[in-house]
């Protein structure tokens, strides 16, 4: 294919910039495993960039655009950057490493955990505005006021040099693959993976995953529009939750990109509990999408193919870990919650209860309501949250009360 | 220090079973997190053997038995083990390798998910008993009456030299190491980490920690004496619930450890905690004993102690990460449960919540009981689980309210 107009960067360079990096950036893990290839019907590999230092691929970008930025005799003052995670923390070691002050500027809704990160990292954090792009015009006229640089998170050539180094990884692992599937938000990552990879091997199949509710790429390969993303769009995949493609990128993944799918929260949810069964590792909502779209089967594999599926990052509030993994076993079928009606007399609820234990299920939670207003009097409701094995066996549980005449329903449906 | 008697393992012995699991045993990530090491003091790098294949070390062991087993030309008929979960997965698939049929014999409690792996790796599963004690008598009797060969999951020589593998690595990947801290159960693992690394530098100092509630080992080293472990005794760190110590590995324990001590389940949850936040990776309760005994700062050590830690294995059922997360992060601070009682009067509920979005709390569950007996008529009680920063932002909240006359406590005071 050709190279975007403009763009200055050809595989000697990113082969360059990758040795740069080398003792700050960590060769990530490729990480195979028999029952996910199985699984997929395809061998895959897993590239495990939630296991990079900073926990995602940013620091790749953050420490060439830093480098160089020295190389120029630029930002002798120090580096500023806006981000609410993980180009945040990037940015905050990469400077560190180089022994540049670093600001960075994050909406004051930030989790706490990311911005003890940062100033852990040596960073100086300002709270501002609600949004990201509120930080960004903070964090500009900051660079502007001090004489900082301003470190953009993707559409700058220097970083999506870096993010190249991943691909570059991923390609010496598996020289022999026919598919690569990145997460996309900003496409920093996917356009540096895409110029490494089609470099060496154009027949590589590039496929970029976007979060459902941000997906402003969505049919730009089949039409050339960008779709506006709604304002207050919601999605677990916070690290790709991007509403402006970048100028650079977009002309990157113009040529370089060859399909991309989107999936929704419900997916992502399953895909974290998939790797956190199967590799033993955490990975964030935008890190997993990919994971995800091969689950929902949303790209067409045939079984010689070889994937590498990039697991993009793994920066994830401890409360949402254990909150997604309650809604990837619902997703899965394997937590759920039945309300069930019975006679509100003495017994009745050891009974369920007897029931629930003989189906070798086990109960989370129960609630027994007496006085719920749409209860008939002389009843009383129990909510049951139950661990299963699988929706047929939720089902089974059904049917017992069914056949007793009690009446119950799986609250997850509908 | 001295072999124990009758030990056949010579560093020599234990480097050519290192090289014949090659391919088979993954050489596991020694990670290095400065945060970390900064939080302890000292250098600490931790062995990630919850990334091994399996999931855990003993696959390790597993392979080495079976290839010894093989050599000799026994166990043409195939191997049975008796294990709840790491042993059962690292037989099945050292088995599947090895091209022998494996049937594992497994209490009817085993959690699904372990029951799945094992028959996914290609074991047949008998669950047998209550008690894993229950499954070794009936795996036994099935070796005798079907000449399939027994694989103890620590009591052999052949497993212990397996086991040995993690500490060549370990001792490869930091030299220069002082302490190495590893869990305690069977003591398989410690024995052949502690073979391993006295033999190439004897002033290396050999930690073992057990969980509080089954500790046979606890005072071996000053007295000699094995305690006896209560029935019934319960604790998360169910892989190294072994109330019999072995009749090799104590010998080993004996001539080659340093010191032993405990940590409680709540140092368990809050180090499975610490370790997904700072590697990205789970570790099982049995796992992370080692990062708990250094949380409760149980070894002592100097400034300049290079220390390498063991986390053993990452095979834990999802619905049980979620919980620990939550317990860990109540254990640390991080949740806790509110209970406030304030006028049964419309708005003061609201009022409530403001307070707490105030202090930038996220409030978790809200439970609002009316018409509870210990709360008297005309008020009414609210249980809010909300997240906070430390203990310190949960005694503002508590401090807030009391300067407004609302009696409150936190629940998990006592």
């Amino acid at each position: 294919m050709d190279q975007p107009t403009g763009c200055p960067l050809d595989i000697d360079q990113l082969r360059a910039v990758r040795r740069s990096l080398a003792g700050q950036v960590l060769h990530t893990a490729q990480w195979t495993n028999d029952p996910l290839s199985e699984l997929f019907g395809v061998s895959l590999q897993l590239k495990l960039e939630n296991l990079q230092r900073t926990g995602s691929f940013k620091i790749r970008g953050a420490t060439r655009k830093i480098a160089s930025l020295q190389e120029r005799g630029e930002a002798r003052g120090g580096v500023v950057a806006a981000s609410a995670g993980n180009h945040a923390q990037g940015v905050a070691r990469a400077a560190g490493q180089a022994g540049l002050p670093c600001t960075v500027v994050m909406p004051v809704s930030a989790p706490l955990t990311k911005i003890d990160a940062c100033r852990g990292l040596g960073a100086e954090v300002i709270l501002e505005g609600d949004t990201l792009e509120a930080a960004a015009v903070r964090a500009r006229a900051i660079a502007e006021a001090e004489g900082l640089a301003f470190l953009h998170p993707y559409d700058d050539w220097d970083i999506i040099a870096g993010q190249a180094s991943c691909g570059l990884e991923m390609f010496e692992d598996a020289p022999d693959m026919t598919v690569a599937i990145v997460p996309l938000g900003g496409g920093g990552l996917i356009s540096g993976i895409g110029l490494a990879l089609k470099a060496q091997n154009p027949a590589i199949r590039l496929v970029g995953v976007q979060t459902e509710a941000v997906a402003p790429y969505r049919r730009y390969l089949t039409d050339g529009v960008l779709e506006p993303v709604p304002a207050g769009a919601h999605t677990i995949a916070d690290g790709i939750r991007v509403k402006q493609p970048g100028q650079l990128t977009r002309q990157v993944i113009a040529s370089h990109v060859d399909q991309i799918v989107t999936v929704d929260d419900n997916a992502i949810a399953e895909a974290m509990v998939l790797l956190l069964e199967r590799t033993r590792t955490i990975g964030e909502g935008a890190g997993v999408v990919g994971l995800a779209a091969l689950m929902q089967r949303r790209i067409a594999l045939a079984p010689d193919d070889r994937v590498v599926c990039v697991i993009s990052g793994g920066n994830v509030d401890m409360g949402l870990v254990g909150r997604s993994i309650d809604y990837g076993l619902a997703s899965s079928g394997r937590l759920t919650s039945i309300a069930v009606t019975i006679p509100d007399v003495p017994g009745h609820l050891l009974g369920l209860l007897r029931e629930v234990a003989g189906l070798g299920m086990n109960v989370r939670h129960v609630e027994h309501r007496r006085g719920e207003l749409h209860v008939p009097v002389g009843k009383t409701e129990v909510i049951l949250q139950v661990e299963t094995r699988d929706a047929a066996h939720q089902r089974e549980l059904l049917h017992h009360f069914a056949r007793q005449g009690l009446p119950a329903r799986n609250l997850l449906d509908g």
